[in-house]
């Protein structure tokens, strides 16, 4: 991804060093990126393998919040093998870190042939007692939706 | 709201007590609400005064999201007057806590006459330096927004 080297950090009131900062944030980034490409050819597990057993989790097709990793693997289950995006791209990322937990926010936009969406992304990662960071909260949402009226 | 009574706390790895995290979670969603009433009355500010400098923001409404309370402030003195949200419900908040960071997130329903919106919302929290909170990250989304085909 060209845009991912634009990446900009945050200052906040943790305390690492700015060069720490900077290596937690690629490092999430990069824990992102390689989820979204098997989750783009219908591997739902790539995500799974990095959600924390008590993520909290929203996008634009329920009816309310999903809570814990047995509910949410349940869901991807459903899903598996039907995503197919040929192009991605992650624009804008951003990653506010405090401490062992880390907030990256970007815009995506996914093609599937000529059809694109675009969607707001948050992903809250916490890093682990084994030091592994993993995803205690993500929310998707469609970028400006063209609603029913 | 009844509802709040019902809140629900995900142990985390922090260090805080249990006792400190409902504390924590109790003090968030009370500050939550207050900014709501606020903005339900078309009072922007309530928000405004418990964002950080540094927040980065989502909303179904924008083309990307908003970085920086600035650009924020003034996005939201355009609509400063015309929400008027008559009754409105919090449901299901849960507050992931990890030291000085707070995720808080619920599903809402405001009415208005006998229009209602539902909405997902994320908002992170940081404990500044000065033992205040502020939120550093929001995320609103419609649930299950009716789309155009």
């Amino acid at each position: 991804m060209k845009t991912l080297i634009l990446l900009s950090l945050m200052m906040t009131t943790g305390t690492l060093t700015a060069q720490q900062e900077t290596d937690v944030a690629s490092k999430i980034i990069t824990m992102e990126k390689a989820a979204l490409e098997r989750w783009n050819k219908g591997d739902v597990w790539g995500f799974i393998e990095i959600y924390a057993p008590d993520i909290v989790y929203f996008d634009p097709y329920l009816e309310t919040r999903i809570d814990g990793l047995e509910k949410l693997t349940e869901l991807y289950k459903g899903i598996e093998g039907q995503v197919k995006v040929d192009k991605y791209e992650i624009n804008n990322p951003k990653v506010q870190i405090v401490g062992n937990m880390a907030v990256l926010t970007f815009n995506l936009a996914s093609w599937t042939g000529n059809q694109i969406s675009r969607w707001n992304s948050t992903e809250v990662y916490r890093k682990e007692k084994d030091g592994n960071w993993k995803i205690i909260h993500s929310h998707w949402s469609l970028t400006k939706p063209e609603l029913k009226l």
